[in-house]
C-alpha cells in the first residue's frame, strides 16, 4: 500500500517505523475482531502494534476513524449525519436518501460498500462488529440529536430502510429499483425516512 | 432425512425408488445453481435426478415449491401475498408487516430465514438465484395485482423495507428494533408499506 507522510505536529512524531501504519491496521483488525467495537481500545491496539497510542491517533484520528479504515468503510455515515441533521428539518428524510444514493454513484465507493455489506451480513463473526459500530456511532448519535423517548427506535427504523434500499438496489438488484433514478427514489423513500424521524 | 410417503394418486406413482426425493432435491440445487431460477426447468431437474417429470410435480408441486424446498425457505411470501392482498385495501401495509413478523416468532422459522438471508447476501453465487425467485414469484405477482405503471417499483420498495427490517431486527439486532413489540412495529412500518403501494 502507498501512503502519504503524516503531517508533522508540534510535539514531533511518536516513534513508529516505516511500517507502523500497516501494523496499526492489522492490530486494529485483530483487536476489533477479538473484543468488538465497544470494548476495543486505542491503547490496546497501540500495544498490539507496538507503537505509542499517540501514533495511532496521529495516523487515524478517533476510534471510529480507525475502525472505518480497518474494515475499508467507503462511506462515513457517522460523519455525514450531523451535517444532514443541521439542514432544514422537513427535508432531512430526502437529504439522507439523496446523500447515500449519490455517494453510491461512485463505482469505487459502491464496490467497497457492497463488499462490506456482503461480509457483514454473510459472516456471522463480522455482523456484531458492524452492529456495534452502527449502534454507537450512528443510531446513538441520531437518537441523541432527536431527543424523543423513542428516538433510538426511530433512528433504527431509518437504518433498516436505508440498508434495505442499498441491498435491494445494489446487491439483489431488483430490476425496478436498480433502474430507478435517484430523484425518483428520493421522492419515494425520503418521506418514509422523514416519517420515522418525525411522526 | 425422514419423510412421509407421498399420497397415492389415481394414475399410480411414477417410478422413482426410495431415494428419489433426495435425488430430486440434489438435482434441483444443481440445476438452479447452474442455470438460475428462471431458466431451470422441472424437466431438466427430473432428467438430472433420473426420474419422471411427473414424480417431481408429485413430490414437490410447482417450480416455486421445489425451489423453496431446495433452499430450505421457511416462509413462502409468494403464497402469502394473494391472501394479504385479498384483505381490506387500506390494511394491506399493516397486514404484510404483521404476517412477516408473526412468522418470525417461531424459532425454527427464524433460524432458517436468518441462514437463508445470510447466504443470499453473503454469497455472490447465491444472490442472483434468490433475486430471480423474488422478482418472478413475489415482486411480479404483487405488481400484476396492483396494475399501476410503476407497480414493479412500488412492490420492490415494499421488499426493500421488509428485507431491511428483517436484517436490522434479526441479523444485525439493533437493540431498539430487536426489542420492539410486533404491534409497535406494525404501527410504525405498516404505513410505509401502505404508502409505497398506494400513494
Amino acid at each position: 500500500m502507498t501512503e502519504t507522510a503524516p503531517k508533522p505536529r508540534r510535539r514531533g512524531r511518536p516513534r513508529g517505523g516505516s511500517d507502523a501504519r500497516e501494523r496499526i491496521l492489522a492490530a486494529a483488525a485483530d483487536e476489533f475482531g477479538a473484543h468488538g467495537y465497544d470494548a476495543a481500545t486505542m491503547r490496546a491496539i497501540a500495544a498490539r502494534a507496538d507503537v505509542d497510542a499517540a501514533l495511532v491517533h496521529h495516523y487515524f484520528g478517533t476510534k471510529a476513524d480507525l475502525f472505518a479504515a480497518s474494515v475499508g468503510m467507503p462511506l462515513r455515515p457517522d460523519r455525514a449525519v450531523p451535517l444532514i441533521l443541521a439542514g432544514p428539518r422537513d427535508e432531512v428524510g430526502a437529504g439522507i436518501v439523496r446523500f447515500v444514493l449519490e455517494q453510491m454513484e461512485d463505482p469505487g465507493t459502491r464496490k467497497r460498500a457492497v463488499a462490506l455489506l456482503r461480509t457483514s451480513i454473510g459472516n456471522r463473526m463480522a455482523t456484531p462488529l458492524l452492529a456495534e459500530f452502527l449502534q454507537r456511532e450512528l443510531i446513538g448519535r441520531i437518537a441523541k440529536s432527536l431527543g424523543a423517548p423513542d428516538a433510538e427506535l426511530r433512528a433504527s427504523l431509518v437504518g433498516s430502510q436505508i440498508a434495505g434500499l442499498l441491498m435491494a438496489r445494489y446487491i439483489v438488484k431488483l430490476p425496478a429499483l436498480a433502474g430507478a433514478s435517484i430523484d425518483d427514489l428520493v421522492a419515494r423513500v425520503g418521506p418514509t425516512v422523514q416519517r420515522y424521524l418525525d411522526d
